[in-house]
């Protein structure tokens, strides 16, 4: 079938948080993500658009209603994807709403982003949570937005995984004021000495270019740091790869 | 002074690898990674394209040769820049000569990077090995050129810091038979608990979207992995996440 000039309006639209926000979709593209889509939340799919060798070939489009599914040509597929390389597959999903589970924020560790604006680095850390277990990542005001085309493309399908939930620091702190509140900064606890509690509480990522936030650093409980070798004259790690040093050394040591 | 139509050409050109290697040169771009290579390595500097201001107000510029310093208009700059957003100033540098210190392999860690393909990837390691004071990390064939602008980009001027040496594992092997070889795999010995010998070897990056070569899994001595939480369905860590992880356990827990 041929898609229609106001579909083909509507998905390229989703390329836009305002228009993700206004009708509450967004975009997942590719033969991988989309088969987890549609196998682990089929209720979240709307339309999925794709050749029509990948709809019959496909496991998971099986249990999708007929009305759904929508069978276009490689031609339409470029004109509608985001991607350089456009996929078999592009699905209109819903965006699922964020389901944090009672007693889950005050026992476990969570990630706040504070002021992400790197997609891939958004993702990344996605997957890093989705791999050490970390339920919930809440985010900035001032984040880029995690459905995101880039952001679900670099999270892997661990978007699909993770609570994703916009707080401030402030209200997170007024519903848990006894959580620790880590936040690496230079000359804090070095994370492999401190005997530190790290079982629980939210770990504070910085801005990719500043860093902490003189308002995130007021909430923090402790400052922690990721060594740096004596004789280094680096001067900070990439927002994600501290996400990740932190995260790993958080939940395998204590 | 106006830029002739020449000069501007070889500049772009050395956005292409070829065309790097051809004059042994490369660009470095922005005023922070501009000012790093004047001030700690005066001696590679070929040409620096600059506005008037900043050659008159950056300190480090005075102590550069005056006919090597040009200054240009911000419209030059911009036809030159390979940014989104071209900064205050671009130099054209030689390659440096890579210098590896005798002993300094087989005596402390080192990285080999198995097919690296992202740049943002390969900058984030660079900053990763500065900051952890591993002095070596070397490339496969198939790995992106360090001095692509890209890399040099996310690198935050640890390139300027860091050895890059392609070599393959099999020569690197041959060279240093008795030094342990680490590689990540899903099944591999958790490092945090792996009573390795982790104050030198070299660690084994895999490439983004198939990770280890069967290649490089032939010359692993020690099969390590990083630890995933028991109930997760991701499939893997960003190659960047992965580095910094067993970069920062290596380095601080033996």
């Amino acid at each position: 079938m041929t898609l229609s000039k106001n579909k083909e309006k509507f998905i390229k639209s989703l390329r836009l948080k305002k228009f993700r926000q206004k009708y509450n979709n967004f975009i997942v593209e590719g033969d991988k993500m989309a088969r987890e889509l549609l196998g682990q939340k089929p209720e979240l799919v709307i339309a999925v658009f794709a050749l029509e060798e990948w709809l019959s070939r496909v496991e998971e489009a099986a249990d999708v209603a007929a009305e759904k599914l929508f069978p276009v040509s490689g031609a339409a597929l470029r004109r509608i994807s985001g991607l350089d390389t456009p996929n078999q597959v592009l699905v209109v999903s819903s965006i699922p709403n964020t389901v944090i589970a009672a007693g889950q924020v005050e026992n476990s560790l969570s990630l706040y982003l504070d002021g992400i604006q790197d997609p891939g680095n958004f993702g990344a850390i996605l997957r890093i949570a989705d791999w050490f277990g970390i339920g919930c990542v809440f985010t900035s005001a001032g984040c880029v937005d995690p459905y995101n085309p880039k952001v679900v493309q670099a999270s892997m399908g661990s978007l699909l995984r993770v609570a994703c939930a916009e707080a401030s620091l402030e209200a997170l702190h007024r519903e848990y004021p006894a959580l620790p509140v880590y936040g690496a900064v230079l000359d804090g606890e070095n994370i492999f000495k401190a005997g530190l509690d790290k079982a629980k509480g939210i770990i504070v990522i910085g801005n990719e270019g500043r860093g902490l936030s003189p308002e995130a650093e007021r909430f923090l409980s402790h400052r922690i740091s990721i060594p740096r070798a004596a004789q280094s004259r680096a001067e900070s790690l990439n927002a994600a790869i501290a996400a990740g040093i932190l995260c790993a050394v958080f939940t395998n040591m204590h």
